[in-house]
């Protein structure tokens, strides 16, 4: 006898594969339960549609990059800019293996399902958006560390970490678009140079 | 009777428009065809396949934006960087248009397409790579015209100009994720700054 919970993370462990590597929209039911080895009678009993199982497969990928990426890089044994380039050495070098594994370079797995499905689906985009908002609030906490520790003079630190953010996005899927993970080595650390000044106080 | 040339134009309009809004996935013949008020039968004397139709789509997107965006843009009435200003306004401008036409902010056409198909169709890859190879090609003259201005201090043109089309998309891909186009207002300007110096020559 299978536990339910090991199925239920089967079909979300082989839908963030599939997904991955593909598309949402290019991976149906069938193919995630035929990978999971469930029967397509038993998906519909762990989650009521593709859409919900993309949810918790969000929440598993956010997890995983928060224990695999973001904790290792950003653990305060090294400055707080130097934890931001730890975390760029560091998609660099999965994203390198990932296409040494596939053949394919991946890019983000929230960027890829923010592109393909924000104009479509309003409850994917808000969690993609929510990814987002999380990476931007730890780029924030280091950059305000910097500015505290004097190794980075004053900016507007929400908007500057936004656009780290979004420069970051852009280079892996640019990146991707080239196919070559080496890209991220030459452009990302540029994303330590981005400044948005302070905002002039209003009156 | 409706001349060939119709029928084939009808079909890349309506792909170019399902594509755009929704997804190359989502868009199956059928709706294509079915926007473009032609019979399925008849799609296949036009193209082989929807990926050979999706590369005139990338075509004719490509010929858009450069009547449309780039020659009004970048047209030298007034110094380098400050076409370069002119055209993050002018997609800015669309974006808002864009999203108060439909509700959704749509993104980039051709990065869409990267995120989505890049590990999945090598020819759309390579299509939308060389889109950004020439979209690159267009900011780096403008980057060595404002060197040679001395506007703008030595800098590695090729790399500043790839680094700065990525933050373009990543502004672009996270303004989707929030389906706000004035985060490119708030962000696009940062561009702007963004430098990778010379290589030291090699010895």
């Amino acid at each position: 006898m299978v536990p339910a919970t090991d199925t239920r993370q089967r079909l979300i462990d082989s839908a963030r594969e599939l997904i991955y590597s593909r598309s949402y929209a290019d991976v149906g039911v069938a193919a995630i339960c035929e990978h999971a080895g469930v029967r397509k009678g038993s998906f519909y009993h762990f989650f009521p549609s593709k859409q919900e199982l993309t949810l918790a497969v969000l929440d598993a990928s956010f997890l995983e990059m928060k224990q695999q990426l973001l904790d290792r890089a950003f653990a305060p044994d090294r400055p707080p800019l130097a934890r931001l380039e730890r975390f760029l050495d560091m998609t660099w070098a999965f994203q390198k293996q990932m296409k040494e594994a596939t053949g394919h370079m991946p890019g983000c797995p929230f960027g890829n399902l923010g592109a393909e499905l924000s104009t479509r689906d309003e409850t994917i985009r808000r969690k993609v958006d929510a990814v987002f908002s999380s990476l931007r609030s730890g780029m924030r906490d280091l950059l305000a560390e910097a500015v505290q520790a004097g190794d980075l003079e004053p900016v507007d630190i929400d908007a500057t970490a936004a656009a780290m953010l979004a420069y970051f996005e852009g280079v892996l899927l640019t990146a991707k678009t080239r196919n070559d993970p080496d890209v991220l080595k030459q452009l990302a650390p540029a994303m330590l140079g981005i400044r948005i000044p302070p905002q002039a106080e209003s009156a």
